[in-house]
């Protein structure tokens, strides 16, 4: 994961007081980087998590795991 | 949904030249509202489509429709 | 402003039931319509009021208009 | 800046194989703090550079500062 660096190099930006609209291009880079790397886990997530729960065949469990999800996605869009 | 509402609102205020920040806070508004309609129609698809195709027991449907569901996520975040 | 009808149509789609992931591409292409209207009606705001408080020499009126610029810009972050 | 942490904090999770809603949190509140630094950043920017612009008195300058605020904007939201 390479938004560490990125992360990094917008402090840098910032304390050499670099062009703000440069460092604000660079700060919308690092978010769409954190969105990119979400989608990633959102789909390790369901492959084993939300399948495992639906596999179960516990409705509790099924119906928790989606309510979760749901909560996950709200918080995104 | 009282989005049509919302947006209908938005049109009026921008034809009777409302400030401006106030045109911007109900844009955020109806942008919020989609994205609760959003979470609705996600929470429905995942509880029919996308438990209906783990429990085909079609690992190709399910890849689908894992794929489709971050591709969806994606859109959003 | 299409945002209307573009709402109008997510609304028929979830009438109809149509397929889910369908009706969240079109959520999330009303929600991109909006944000494109938003930029308008920003920049509208800064050509004239920003523009405006600035020129008026008022040091306070400047201060307030930035403030309420950058909360705008917060809502949609 | 504590952004570098929580984004090394998710790293951290990653490895551990952590509970992936868990992780999922944890990204969009950096994506949340991303936010707020570009928050203080566009506003050290419109009170620096759009300010000078706009009483540079040269018109040229002013709409490309304005037309540069309206592509942040657009990135953002």
């Amino acid at each position: 994961m390479s938004i560490k660096g990125q992360v990094q190099g917008v402090q840098q930006m910032i304390e050499d007081e670099k062009y703000c609209v440069d460092i604000l291009i660079q700060l919308s880079a690092a978010r769409a980087a954190l969105g990119k790397v979400s989608a990633i886990i959102l789909k390790r997530h369901v492959e084993s998590c939300v399948v495992g729960a639906i596999e179960s065949g516990s409705e509790e469990e099924m119906t928790e795991k989606i309510e979760e999800l749901v909560q996950v996605f709200s918080r995104y869009n």
